[in-house]
């Protein structure tokens, strides 16, 4: 394994084993010094074409803690504004050292294009509404920790709800859920589903009462308030109404159904309860298991087989 | 001692013993390698609101002489601007792993209630025009230092200059000097002064000239130029003339009267002469002393008891 | 050796020296873990007023390797908008407990102003159209690598070509260039010289042409879009015509012509060729070069003689 571009570079095995190596990275969190020289002298180098402080600090803090090199390329203030090729780019900052890029882009494919110019590893942390991988990797240990998940999620009834759309953790969700066993139904209103959903492994429904009480894992996902001004939504009320986990139906969730996020939520409009109240709330679990399963990968694509012992 | 919030959280004997501790970290920094392993595996994460330059490399490098890890969240480029509340960016970071938030904020009181949403320490950088503590507590190592005043400020006369009204500095000096047991005299036009200064335990005056050459502390505060069109002050000129460091009144000082100034100074302004030409003083040691009392306040929060040895 | 501002600091002499100590920064550089503990507690400070990514990055690579702490003053968000002097600015930065100053600056002789005000070591990372001295030794470095020299470039011949007037890199290489021997030559349109070219060690012509195939080295400079629009040169098609390194021109040059840059390029402009199909492309081993010869000036000015051993 060199790169990390698509949850699809991993097949149920490799995703098993990467959340086994998860396991590791969690007892390791857990010292008093979370800190392992498994990495060191390792160069990794964020390259985020958009903002993300959440996913550029998650990476900071594992690879941190596997005491590689870290190094934020700003690209507001970049070459790339003088005019400079993105490949240009790349190959300079790659001839100074790097052994892994973490790069978010704005457009689909980016990554893979990258990996062609380098002889680094290339993390995916977003591309467009493509694949964010780590967060599929994230949300797997998430929903195996919580539910006791070792062995993948055969029979596991997971329920995606929001703006399928435009959004690559939906996407990657789906493979990394589907490659483990699950059954995936996507809700959504018509306008917020890919134009061509065939050959996905999954249902999709239009009413997420239906659903509720009769899911293992309830996924929203986060609602851009543009989705209105762009006329896909009718009004943010009115997703919240048939879309959005509502009091009402907040009660009719069972103690033991997981509510996942990918974060940043938009209170009232995707979530209009209190989360911290669920009995099933695992929001913040999937923040903190995002370092460890970040650790995991970085450790994965750079390290030596017995450098954690 | 959880946080530093406010300086109020520390009596007399909190403040000593932290300046005690402070002088073992200037010992560590006049080290060839001034860099313990105190706070390896602690994670640093500074959150400024406003920007301090200052404030944040002091923090900064406090922190790495401690050999933790220190992470900057800027806050343009972050989720807050995605509508998350602060209350759900904090306990993602949070999540992360965090052990002390640092905390710049134009608004008073957020340093407490961040507290309410994490089990990391919260120190205070700076909240409007409240608190700023480890700015007091560098203030009075400062003193401490330069007039051998290591048991209290029994006797001392302080005069603070200029505009209280807007200032945490002073706020925080306040408080930390007259704990000391100094007499802290106010000195500042009427509109500079804060509407309530009954139960501080201050002195006022609108007469600098009385004071100077009577005073063992001469502490500066920044003048700053939107007070003119704010119309609290009639023009800088005029400002400088009546509360200004004068030449003339700088050749009435004692040579012995320590002069301070938290910086960044505005010179011309609240001082018209070169400040390294006085035999009193000590603003560039006010700078050093703030990475030392700022390692002193890392390690009382996050430090094993014999860790330094 | 205290400071490294403008090349002139050094004579042919001390520019061995430090070709020399890279030699070792590269070997390090080719460990598993190329990184050694030899600047452990020094603390370098990259302050720049000038954006350069690609400069920043180098620095920060080079000081980590040798387990320096780097930190970046960004000067968007610091006292220098408050109005602060730039002398109070470093004053300040430096009481903080800083050991090197990487300087870059829009205005020339920035850098000799800060080391009146500091005890800390300045590199000049780039001061206006003036200097850039890790530049000059990189590419001295690199045609030292490629060809062979290590006693020095007596005999060589080289071509500068672009726009001379605004390079501060054109400057420190004719510097460097013709300390160790070589024959430069300044191609270039009259617009692009300097106004006073006399007593520089150079040729100049306007015939980049009749150089093609009899230089040892083709130095390609940047071509800002913008001179077109100062009126400096009539289009960028034309300029390519006269003096970028054109299909034809390629074909003509030797094969052991060094073709260098200092990046960003301008594809289509000064290069109108793709440099990874000339055989004597050294465009990447300049930026790779980069790290290891500003470890070796960290190293010459921040280190102890034997820790490296």
């Amino acid at each position: 394994m060199k790169h990390l571009r698509s949850i699809e570079e991993l097949d149920a095995a490799g995703i098993l084993s990467l959340l086994e190596l998860t396991d590791h990275m969690v007892e390791i969190n857990a010292r008093p010094i979370p800190k392992v020289p498994a990495l060191r002298g390792k160069n990794v180098v964020n390259i985020f074409f958009e903002d993300s402080t959440r996913t550029r600090l998650s990476f900071e803090t594992a690879a941190k803690r596997l005491s590689a090199d870290v190094m934020t390329f700003s690209v507001g203030t970049s070459s790339v504004n003088k005019g400079e090729s993105l490949r240009d780019t790349i190959e300079t900052v790659q001839a100074m050292g790097v052994d892994a890029f973490v790069i978010r882009h704005k457009s689909s494919g980016v990554p893979w294009q990258i990996s062609n110019w380098t002889d680094a590893s290339v993390i995916n942390a977003g591309d467009g509404w493509h694949q964010h991988p780590t967060q599929a990797l994230l949300d797997c240990y998430t929903i195996r920790q919580a539910l006791g998940r070792k062995g993948g999620f055969e029979g596991l009834r997971i329920a995606i709800v929001g703006d399928i759309k435009h959004s690559r953790v939906a996407r990657s969700d789906v493979q990394a859920f589907a490659a483990l066993g699950a059954h995936v139904t996507l809700v959504a209103p018509p306008t917020l589903l890919p134009p061509s959903i065939a050959g996905w492994p999954v249902e999709t429904s239009q009413d997420l009462d239906s659903l509720v009480g009769k899911v293992d894992v309830l996924y929203l996902l986060r609602m851009q308030r543009e989705r209105m001004s762009e006329a896909l939504i009718p009004s943010l009320r009115e997703y919240t109404d048939r879309f959005g986990l509502t009091a009402d139906r907040a009660r009719r969730l069972g103690d033991s159904t997981l509510v996942m996020h990918p974060g940043p939520m938009n209170r009232g409009v995707e979530i209009a309860v209190d989360p911290s109240e669920l009995p099933g709330n695992v929001i913040i679990q999937q923040v903190a298991n995002g370092v460890a399963v970040r650790m995991a990968v970085l450790f994965q694509l750079l390290g030596q087989g017995d450098s954690l012992a």
